[in-house]
């Protein structure tokens, strides 16, 4: 799409523009200044200068944003009109709550397969995903076509059920453990350390 | 402690070196080379040398890194001594979880209030955690010394539940709805936002 490599921050800003630009589009609200545009996702208008500036001329100077073609332009940027169909290993509590987590609300991604190994709740279905073997996981990882998969399983359990997935080709995993697991590089891996969150915000207070 | 200021970037990865270091003491090793270190916190070596250079000199070159009193440093440094009591407000799905999830396991974290509008959970205990009414949320944060405050309410009532806690004196905020929050610049928030981490992933499958 872009020649440019796009820095990692701005791309996890991404989803950020794109979901503020659906809020005002679904307010019927057809545009938005930089400050307001600032304000409202509370990154400074600088920075949000410098992320649009590697996908072209977004935007006018002085004019601000027309809300129509900026959604459009991220929905296209974000495979918005694909729906991403991710998996989920680890029905536990927290598992659990990602299932019932309303992902779709803002974005085109659907949990569509669950897998665990505790026999009493395979075969169960949360919140409309059935749970599988975690044997079953190459098969449905084919078969569903599903790329990425949630990583909420015990710690201990953490290497060999992520060893298990790149032997299923998965291609991407969001790892909800607090061990980083190995891969080869070619499976990304992003971390959700909900500790760590914590305790970055606890420093902060403490020594800022 | 230093007269620097540390970068967010650095501040993030300490709960990760404190982790680790904790692990290896567990694990009665004595020693670790920068090598190895670098392997198992998988952040390049050259980054890690830069991160502890704000903290002064810890380690040797060529020598590497002695388990305990790098141990300590990062106790002190994060204040492992001491207990961080941390609320949380919204006991709905992720609210469990988070309940559940056990922050002590790694980090001197404890969850000791949880707080919710329903009727019909207040009361409860999940985790060995009382459920108390969001209406005592401002007496059980001073008498209970609770500065940080988890926010898992469903997205509609972040905003006025987000007021609520500025009101009640909180100084850090965990927030894990969609909602970008609007609070005085004295409360520090930082946002857990699990759709945007799970399309950050994957567009850097499709694109990278």
């Amino acid at each position: 799409m872009t020649q440019y490599k796009i820095p990692n921050a701005t791309v996890k800003r991404l989803p950020l523009y794109h979901r503020y630009f659906q809020f005002l589009h679904d307010s019927n609200k057809q545009k938005i200044s930089s400050t307001e545009l600032a304000d409202a996702v509370q990154v400074d208008s600088a920075t949000i200068r410098r992320d649009f500036s590697y996908f072209g001329s977004l935007g006018k100077r002085g004019y601000g944003y027309e809300v129509e073609p900026m959604l459009e332009f991220f929905q296209k940027l974000l495979n918005q009109d694909q729906t991403s169909n991710v998996g989920l290993v680890g029905v536990g509590n927290l598992g659990n709550a990602l299932l019932n987590y309303n992902f779709s609300q803002t974005n085109n991604i659907r949990i569509v397969a669950a897998f665990d190994n505790n026999p009493a709740i395979i075969g169960n279905e949360v919140n409309g995903v059935l749970v599988y073997s975690i044997d079953e996981v190459r098969d449905q990882l084919i078969k569903q076509k599903i790329d990425v998969v949630i990583l909420s399983v015990p710690v201990r359990s953490a290497q060999p059920v992520a060893d298990k997935l790149v032997e299923a080709g998965v291609k991407g995993i969001l790892n909800f453990t607090p061990l980083r697991i190995s891969t080869p590089t070619k499976v990304r891996v992003h971390n959700v350390d909900l500790a760590n969150e914590l305790q970055t915000l606890i420093y902060f207070l403490d020594n800022c």
